[in-house]
């Protein structure tokens, strides 16, 4: 089982490399099959290949993930945080309010992710 | 599928009837099928008989709950919040810190429930 403060670090590590628009560094934290299903309720990508692809695309609008509470572990192999990802564009800031749950390997790489928010939690600036 | 504002309203409620110490109001949100596990990573409750055992004794405490940020809703059946759950002991405050995800039947009754947080996201006064 990994350790809650594998999980969080890994998670942190998420937050960060996204920041930084580390692709490289965001891919690395998944084990080779994982899979991510963001939003929740839309098909899953599966493997390093798709995950890649999703996340080149994710990083090309720009938005800075903001942890909204300290990011929580489990009695499992499971953790989650609760963040908005923060898009800065002509009009003003716009944010889509997501929590990201992750189950981790015995190593500590990331199996899987969905991510949590609905049409109803992106918040953007009106065009004028 | 359950909308948006039916899952959030439904996680608002739930929310407010626990803060009220309203068991009866609390078990009415779930279906009669339904599982919790709380916390993720230990055996679910199943059934409104094993959930209603579980919220009475969780109800003892005397903890209050208090959102850490928005509710999220998803582009699925499912919806997530994160919260401290507040306990006001002699000694001072102590708090979990958690993350619920709950997916809702077309009806928008709660289907199943995970709670996650670890032994590190407990935070108790120091006994003196």
């Amino acid at each position: 089982m990994p350790t809650e403060a594998q999980m969080k670090n890994a998670m942190q590590s998420y937050i960060d490399a996204f920041n930084r628009n580390d692709l490289d560094a965001v891919v690395a934290l998944y084990s080779d099959d994982a899979t991510v299903e963001d939003p929740y309720g839309t098909p899953a990508k599966s493997g390093k290949v798709q995950i890649e692809a999703f996340y080149r695309a994710s990083m090309a609008y720009g938005s800075v993930l903001r942890l909204s509470a300290p990011i929580r572990a489990s009695h499992g192999d499971a953790a989650a945080m609760a963040f908005d990802a923060v898009v800065t564009t002509p009009q003003g800031e716009g944010r889509v309010k997501v929590i990201d749950v992750m189950t981790f390997t015995e190593e500590g790489l990331i199996n899987s992710m969905r991510a949590y928010f609905g049409p109803g939690d992106i918040e953007m600036p009106e065009l004028t």
